[in-house]
């Protein structure tokens, strides 16, 4: 049994990762932190949480506490800011440690990498103790793409997130009259994740991400040149997961069967008029977008099954 | 023509009683305040919004324009705290001027009523030029009630609303993540409008409302003690109305046909088996509930036709 | 370990029966019935089911194969149609067993209790073998006033209910178009939850149903005369229970916590200007309102721990 | 004024257009076709309709019914079915007559479009008296991209729209338990509206449509290659057009902000990384998408001004 901190329970983010620890057959949650509930019981955040678990705690105190396996749930600036404690495995689930390029994480989030390992278990499994969680955009880009990417050197991507994806902080974009019945495209030709993909994928792609009117879900559809084989290299990567399914012919990735889960739904279709090969890629934004994957992360570094305490089978209608 | 002001103009009820007047054959907006917006044109808040309206003022400045008639789009304080204007027809949206008793209005607002007249057109027509204008809830529940409230001494008031009815303000209960594919009671059994109908209808009443997670509408249901005359009394009191509208027998108000106009729908119900009378009312809290309703005070205190710039016609899927 | 047949498996309720059952440690699927899907893998109702699951069958066969427990996730005509195999739990997801009183039963459902249990464990644990499962809105009403039924004689209680509770049929008040940014009441007066309500309290009561613009999810808010120790006695009923909980004052039961688990949720509040009692209840209606307690209703007849199988932990944002 | 006759009333697109025909100045509706409601009183449609409105009448005598304009807003295969009245001008809002290649239009529809002729007013006026009307996804694809057409000879288009897009027919894809928070694309690379867009445009393009939960609104995010003045087409094509705006620099379109109009939004991006310029135009899919289109496009064939009737004015929030 190992222990476990996480740092920044309050949010979306820590709140699922704390969950998925709670069903981990392997971790224990030792330390929660939370710079806004420090003091108070588990159930000052949610009243299904056990009478059981410890109070929250300063952050610090909370990265303090000599736990095995550390989840970093904080905002960009604070992750960059915190001194990895020694020893640990560290999953942050921030940005800050994403861009292996020191100019470019400079100008997106004042952090570089360098010692930390990007981990996306399916595609580049993380290696060492400190690890970079990836973006839910651009998890669902890189399982689209990933394997493929050999054979393309660019790649429109339209992506639509549901709004959880913007975190529980309050601003004007997430207030529930802007959200409901309403769709719109943000950050056009400048987010974030944009420059995350093109690292992995070894190329510029165009990313335009658009706000859903639901509480959880993410889908990418991705556009790229003709690939004839792009069905059997998806196949082959995936072949083995109990987290990405490659749907059959005629099924549709759909928000509806990913939320509340950690995996993830591919479906690859031919354009034969415009020779343009389609890749659709349906995950939780913040299951294999966030938490899930944090977790998948955090088994890889600590030998243990890979999804344990993961969500991957059950069937909500 | 008379000239209009409106202060507050960027909160929802502001921007609603701006679009009404914008559509108002005898109504010309002279002066449009916002303390957040001023100094910027009428686009900064809408793109919609022409290039001939004046530019945001300060609502004090508002105020001071020498306009005919006068909104107040403002939160209770700020409503409280203003000095009317001398000559004009004032018309506040807020709760500031709705509770007659000064002990209640002391408890709830820290304003009493004093001079103002409370005016919900159908039922109690305001009378002189400084009009409170009625809540969204108190609006449904009074609708439903008010023509039945000779035979009864209580109700019980079950009403639904969508998310614009808490305001354009940022809290975490407006949050999309709080609101989307949710349901909750909130405030219940200590709701400021309680004791606005209890006023009105001159007995107390048990009142909960529920936050819906749609963006505009809100549908009341109201129980009370067998009446058999209910149908004939609710037709009676609204067979003029072009706002106000009883639907035959096996058709339900829904808010689908409500939101984005000035109407409100009524369907009442007999349950025999437990002796109950159960009046539906479905109107758009901004519509009947707030701006559509401060027009409408408007123009019976400026001897206009009733429902002139109203959006009480037409038909949306 | 016992064996399951689920009849009805395309249906919402025989779709999550499945799913529970899937997970179940003491329960192993051996027939899956469904007219429309009969010959094809269970892979056909969704992607995510498993290659090793049996195909479908009819129902009828499905309910010869022999299993220990039947689960029956059928229309009323046909529920009511099917002689029970002998031997085997039966448990009935739809309404034809659950009224004793043959008149009524004639009148809502055209078949009589008979033999059979009405099962609501936590108030009335099913006697024998063949079990009818409680409807969604008369298991919220039930849990929130079968504690306080001894002291009252009437009640109020408006329910509102995600989309799921209609099922899986295409019918109009189902069409999005129809439900999406809508709410509206049906079948005032006359819901056949109604009479099953009052049956299990003692006396009629006043039911008025919503249909809410959410997949899934069911608050009912229920209004009775004011009974001093209403939470105490709400406290005492579900004390040791792992499926119901009766929330701290100052929190509310809301959709979100509920849906996708089979758990209740519960709070009671005094209004003490009306001397009335408000206990609100939030139930999954697939989930403690169907499929859950199904699985529950099975496992107290097969004398398994009676949460096996059950979505009774874990946190979803 | 003109005398209209509106077949097909009973589904979206034509009880749309009779809402606009009643707001119109110049038409006067005189035959209110429906096979489903024929006989009945309008308000059997909806309890908003007037009672001074004809009965329903069977199709074939709405189109026999002498009127000046006649709108088809029905199926297809029943569009291609009739003949069109001698000497009215006829509006047929459904795809019978869109392609004017007899080999394609058998493919996607069984009809050619003959001596009909493809009315987007903005672009392509309409000619002559029969008018086949655009398609929802083609209208917002062409006002992106029918002004930079000269300078591309492809585009990726990724709309998504609410669920009224696809009728009030009955159907598994428009099931509320379908739609709800979720999203799904469909007819991946075989939409029908591909071949219009293509056949206006001179290229192919790769367009995948994505069904969102809302109930009225699309948005079509298109991507070129980079274009220098594309924001100076597009400001030239709609300088003067009450129903289309070019947004400003760094206001996106939305949903809300078109939803119940007949009004286009339109922004335009460059992603120099990538060399892509990207068009985003939001419609109404029942507004600009069908009636509001529909009765522009009859305004021009009877010499009226464009926009009476329409809906071009108004803010909601």
């Amino acid at each position: 049994m190992f222990s476990a901190a996480i740092l920044g329970c309050a949010g979306y983010t820590g709140q699922e990762t704390l969950d998925r620890v709670l069903a981990h057959p392997g971790l224990e949650p030792v330390a929660l932190g939370s710079d806004s509930l420090a003091g108070r019981p588990a159930s000052a955040l949610d009243p299904r949480l056990d009478g059981d678990l410890p109070a929250f705690v300063p952050n610090e105190e909370a990265a303090a506490a000599g736990a095995d396996v550390v989840f970093l749930c904080l905002d960009h600036a604070a992750a960059a800011a915190l001194t990895p404690p020694a020893g640990a495995v560290v999953v942050d689930l921030s940005a800050a440690h994403r861009l292996r390029d020191p100019a470019a994480a400079r100008v997106w989030y004042g952090a570089a990498s360098g010692a930390w390992s990007y981990g996306l278990p399916e595609l580049w499994p993380p290696e060492g103790r400190l690890i970079a969680n990836p973006g839910c955009y651009a998890t669902a880009a890189l399982l689209a793409l990933g394997p493929l990417a050999d054979g393309i050197d660019g790649a429109v991507i339209d992506a639509k997130s549901g709004v959880s994806g913007a975190g529980r902080a309050l601003k004007e974009s997430s207030h529930a009259g802007a959200v409901l019945e309403n769709l719109a495209p943000y950050a056009v030709g400048r987010h974030r994740h944009a420059p995350e993909i093109a690292q992995q994928l070894g190329f510029d792609v165009c990313f335009v991400p658009h706000l859903l009117p639901v509480r959880r879900g993410l889908l990418a559809t991705c556009y790229v040149r003709f690939a004839d084989d792009a069905r059997e290299a998806l196949e082959e990567a995936y072949t083995s997961s109990r987290v990405v399914r490659v749907l059959p012919d005629g099924v549709a990735p759909e928000l509806g069967r990913v939320q509340g889960t950690d995996t993830a739904e591919l479906a690859v279709y031919a354009d034969g008029a415009t020779g343009t090969t389609i890749v659709v890629c349906a995950i939780d934004n913040l299951g294999k977008g966030a938490a899930g994957q944090a977790v998948q992360n955090a088994n890889v570094a600590l030998g243990l099954d890979e999804t344990a305490g993961l969500r991957v089978s059950g069937v909500l209608v």
